[in-house]
Formats: structure tokens, C-alpha cells, sequence
């Protein structure tokens, strides 16, 4: 009998235990009768009778999948015209929507460098960011959190090409970069400035524009953005934007565009659809910020340490990671569904509850959510 | 003035127009009407009223998109019937589904490797896969293409945990790995195998259970196949299949997994819906094969160079880029749609038509697509 190739697989489901780490999915069911203070809808849009309707309308005109990579037989005119609305919205040349935010950012970080590029990158940058940085060929060094002196002190000591890559709104704490800092950083060296812009697009910026709308700096030369259709937009996908000989790069050299299928017709109709009500009902984006500030104002009220919102994501701080994971537990009994961050998620170890607002909360939902989110805390 | 920091981009751009590979996106409407050799849709499902109708009652139930992490809010009880179903279906234990095929890929070879891990690795295999080896922590050695004793070679000089990596199908020539002994050779050492079938699953195996099926390796100890969602099954996403400590061991510490958007319901509901129409007409997969016999006899009697089908995919060499390129173009002018690979996409270097076999060709249009590829050929 030889040995088992995955014994040591055992072994690491037995620490994750004893460190009360374990993960587990909770499939919820259709019409789950819970206060969603968990997802990334921010808009209330992955709902919406339009947008599902577009997304269904899709399926039965365009097909089920798109059949096959971008280049081949992946591109419908739905998604050009996905990317075209999508790029003249956020103030950019030219859009590529991706099959995932995750793949999207593997591909601008990869195809915007080569071998003597120096990337700095922001300490608490999402996974995709970091990832795509390790694939790529250049040079990485991380820089301390939402540092623009860090940066010029990096790009100042470097010879070359440069690529200072950040979060727009950071996903754990939802604090926000100092995108215009960064970009003024940037020009004198002439290094370019990549801003995942996922929390912030649909939340930020005029009529949710996004995030380099709000910085002025939409269109900017030597910014690329990417942002994915599954939050605001309440869908599936990425996209990255940018000037467009940058997004023809990407089509001709980018590994996660041209070797993976194309983003399913259904997902490319609702993320058009909510993108067009998102342009005619504008006051969604202003209306999901203030929700945000609503719930961080009765959270602080109430003594809890939460971390002031620049979007719609809030993070409060819980004694550790199975006071969290009980507190989570908790609210989800009163009905109220919320995050829950915990190692090694985080990059600073501090174990939290992770809430989202959303445009469409009603003020007996804000009222309901903080009684029980305070109700339920850990004592300390 | 400062610098742009994208003009090496324009200098790239002149190279590829210079070198005859730029890459374009050719839109394509909901109705085009040209015979398909070119997409991944294996069985005919994508535009299958039962596959497109499931697909549009999924995103009106469960809405246009999942909303969040699987692990947060992105687990409906949609995916997990998916899962259930898939793992039955293709003889494994447990089964999860991520929302890109190349995700899937990334997840499974960083996941299943640590320091110290030797991944062996197939020369020919698909681009997600060596982008998970590049994103591991473990060290990666490349073995000529389908040779189990190179592979067994490094095994033996090895002491210490290691994982063969290899594609079922191979995606440029269609070509199969010798499972049966790249399984014999891991055995005596104990090390994992890694089977990407995303050309395979609803193809090969009784009733298109897949390339494991097909070996007699299905659900086998030491065995994780990946899979996609997007190719045989019309819709979009990737799954890995294995025991079910390896997929509790993915939730817990996959990236692509634990930071990406939970696959749209859409998609899942597609991807059931082919599954279980797979399941009620297994022929499916032997129609499949035999197009891809047929289209294979008819090119090699005309005289060209076509390699011989394991699967579904045919590959047809050209005799350069450019004459490549001329070719599919002349196809697709005729009304037959045609892959072109050519470099850097080929790990080989040689350019070629890509065609794949359809199981609801019929002997028209088999007749039709052979007529015009012959007819277009470049002479030699």
C-alpha cells in the first residue's frame, strides 16, 4: 500500500480546526428572508426586474455560454457594446470586460510590465492585484498602506518603467487610496498608476462614475482601471479601462483574455442593463454612500470600533477570530446576513465584521441592523 | 511634457503588425449564419431552448448575479446542486465550482502544493496551468509532451511531495495525455495527479463522463480532475472534482476561490441544465467524436495535414502565420467559421486551422466544411 498524496491535507484541516479557522459555505436558498448587510449589491441592482430580465432576454438570444475564447468565437456585439457604454461612462478611450475582476486584474498587471518594470504596490492590496504581480516578470515592492511619499520615494530610487498599483477602495476596511496624490506622484517620473476601482465604481464619482472620476482623474494619461460587473453592477465579470492602445495590448498579450472563454452572454445583458439604469437613476450611488454613513454613525454611537466608510464597505473590529465568527453567527440568527474577515484573509490579522450597505436600504432595515449588530456584540 | 508611460506599448503594436499577429476581435451578431468549427461547444448546448430556458429562469429566480464571494453570499443552493450533480456525474467525491475554467486551474495547482513540492509539468499544457506553477510556491520542472518515463525520471529523483500536471486534451492539437500510466507512474511514489479535462468532460468516457472515466481512474485516491463549465456544457465557469478533503481544503485556502465573485446563477443553472440533458442523451458524446473522426478522414484524404482527433479538437497545419491567418479568413468568407493559432499562443510555434467537432453536425455540413477548407487550403 503506498501513501496517500493528500495526507498532508488531513493534517491542515486539523490546525484550521484547532485554530477555529474553518470555512464553511452556506448555500442560501432563493427566497431567503434575511436583511443583507453582506453582499456587494451595492446598488440593489442584482435584483432588479430589469436587469434580471435583461440577463434572462440574453440566455435566449445570445445562448447559454459565449462558446468559446474572445478571439475566437467569445465576442458577441453584446459585449462590445458592454465595453463601449462601459468606457464612455467612466470617462475612459476604450474598455475589456474580462470573466472575472480576479482575471481582469491578472491581466493589467501582467500585460502593463516586462522584465525591468518596478512595481509598488499598495500593502493592502486585494489577492488579484497580488497575484498578478507575482505572475509578472517585474520587480515587486510593497509599499506601507495608502503612502504617497513611500511611492515617490520608490519610484525616485528606481531607473525604468514603473507601475504603482492600488486598491481605489480597499476591500477589508473600505478606506480609500489617495488616488489624485498617487497620480500627481506618478507624473514627474513617468510611471503608470493601474486603480482596481472594484468597491468604487457605481459608488463614487458623479452618478457612480467610480473612483478616478471622483480624483478628476477619468481618461488621465497613464491610468488604466479595472472593475468588475459583479458589485455595483450586479452581475459577473471585470473590465479594464484605459487608453486604447493599452486595451489593444491587452487583447493581443494578456494570458487571462486570450486563454479563457468569454464572459456568458446572460452576465454581459445585466451588467449593460444595470449600467444603464445606473445612468438614469444617478442618485444611486449618492443614495449607497449615505446608507454607509448612516450605519457607521449608529455603529460608533453605540461605542463599537468601525472604520468610517469612503464607500459602501464598513469593517468593526471584533476581539478575535472566533468572537467574529460567533458574533456573524448571531446575526445571521436575528435575520441580519454580514461579512466576516478573519486570518488569513487580512492581511493585518485583525479578525472583523464586514458590512455593505446598499442604495436601496429602507431606514426600518438601517434601524433593524444596528440594534442587532450592537445587540449581538462580543463584550470586551 | 512628461513621458507617457504606455509609449512602449506603441512600439510593441508596430512589432506585431510588422511580424503579421495582430489580434482582432471580430463582434459577432445572434444570428449569424455560418457553419461554427470554431467555438468549444462540443455537444450543441449552448443554444440548446431546455439549456437557454434554464439559463433565463435562473437570473429571474436567483438573480443576474451571485452578489458576492462564495464564501459571503455567493453559494446559492443552485451551485451546490451543480456540484452534487457534477461530482456524481464524473464518478468523483466532492466537487466545487469556480467562476472561470483558468480560476478552477489556479486554484487546484497552488492549492494542492507547498514549498518543497515538485510539480511536474507537461510541455504542451494550457496556459492556466503554468500560470498556477508560476503562482505556487512549490518548484516546476517541464517534461516532453506525453511522456510518462520523463515524468516517472523526475519523480524518482525527487524526495519529497510532488503533483503531475498535464491536460487531458490537449487544446491546440487535440491530442490526449496517457493517464492510465501517468497514474501508474505516480502511484509508486505517492504523488498527486492533476488532470485538466475542460476538452474532455461530455466528450470522452461513458456517456461524456470524461477523460478519468475513460481511463478507469475516475474518483481515483491521488486524482483531481479540473474541469469547465464552458466548453461541452455551453455555459461558463470551471470545477474542480476530487476527494472531499481536497475540496474542503480548497474553500478554505484557494484564492481564486475564497477573493473572487461566486459564478452567476445564469451560468449554473446552464451548466445544470446541459449536465442533466447529457445525462438523459449520453450518444451526445459519441456523435461528437465521430464529427471529429469524419473531418478527419476527409482532410487527411485531401491531402493535408491534420492531426488525429483523441477528442474533439482538430488541429490542421498551415504553413505560416500569415498563410494561416489568409486561410481562416477565406473559410469564414465561404460562411465556415475556423480557428487560427499561431504564435505566441503555440507553445510550438507552428501556426494552424483549430477546428472542433460538433455533435449535431450533420453530414451537410460536414460535407460543406470540408469542401471549403480543402478548396481555401494554401498550396504548399
Amino acid at each position: 500500500m503506498t501513501r496517500d498524496p493528500f495526507e498532508w491535507i488531513g493534517d491542515r484541516a486539523a490546525a484550521r480546526l484547532r485554530a477555529g479557522l474553518v470555512r464553511e459555505l452556506r448555500p442560501r436558498p432563493a427566497d431567503a428572508d434575511v436583511l443583507d448587510l453582506a453582499s456587494n449589491d451595492y446598488l440593489g441592482l442584482a435584483h432588479h426586474p430589469e436587469v434580471t430580465r435583461a440577463a434572462a432576454d440574453a440566455a435566449l438570444r445570445w445562448g447559454a455560454g459565449s462558446t468559446g475564447s474572445r478571439l475566437v468565437t467569445g465576442t458577441t456585439e453584446l459585449h462590445t457594446e458592454l465595453e463601449a457604454e462601459l468606457a464612455a461612462f467612466c470617462g475612459f478611450e476604450a474598455a475589456l470586460v474580462f470573466a472575472t475582476g480576479y482575471a481582469a486584474n491578472l491581466a493589467a498587471v501582467t500585460a502593463l510590465t516586462a522584465a525591468g518594470t518596478l512595481i509598488v504596490s499598495d500593502a493592502g492590496n486585494h489577492a488579484s492585484l497580488i497575484d498578478g504581480c507575482r505572475l509578472s516578470r517585474a520587480e515587486t515592492t510593497v509599499v506601507p498602506h495608502r503612502d504617497p511619499e513611500a511611492v515617490a520615494k520608490e519610484l525616485g530610487a528606481h531607473d525604468g518603467p514603473a507601475l504603482v498599483v492600488t486598491d481605489s477602495v480597499f476591500s477589508v476596511d473600505g478606506d480609500c487610496a489617495p488616488l489624485a496624490r498617487l497620480a500627481a506622484v506618478c507624473r514627474e517620473p513617468g510611471a503608470a498608476l493601474l486603480v482596481d476601482d472594484a468597491h468604487g465604481l457605481g459608488v463614487l464619482g458623479e452618478g457612480g462614475r467610480g473612483s478616478a472620476d471622483a480624483a478628476g482623474l477619468a481618461g488621465a494619461r497613464g491610468l488604466v482601471c479595472t472593475v468588475t460587473l459583479s458589485k455595483s453592477l450586479g452581475s459577473q465579470g471585470g473590465a479594464v479601462l484605459g487608453p486604447a492602445p493599452v486595451i489593444e495590448h491587452l487583447v493581443n498579450s494578456a494570458r487571462t483574455f486570450i486563454f479563457d472563454t468569454g464572459l456568458a452572454p446572460a452576465v454581459v445583458g445585466g451588467a449593460l442593463a444595470s449600467l444603464r439604469l445606473l445612468r438614469r437613476e444617478p442618485d444611486r450611488a449618492a443614495s449607497a454612500r449615505e446608507a454607509a454613513h448612516r450605519l457607521h454613525w449608529g455603529l460608533t454611537d453605540a461605542g463599537l470600533d468601525a472604520v468610517a466608510p469612503d464607500a459602501c464597505v464598513l469593517s468593526v473590529r471584533a476581539p478575535g477570530p472566533e468572537a467574529a465568527v460567533h458574533w456573524a453567527a448571531e446575526c445571521r440568527a436575528a435575520g441580519v446576513a454580514v461579512g466576516c474577515f478573519r486570518p488569513p484573509s487580512v492581511p493585518d490579522g485583525i479578525s472583523r465584521l464586514r458590512l455593505s450597505a446598499r442604495a436601496d436600504l429602507t431606514d426600518e432595515q438601517i434601524a433593524e441592523a444596528l440594534e442587532t449588530i450592537v445587540r449581538t456584540a462580543p463584550r470586551s
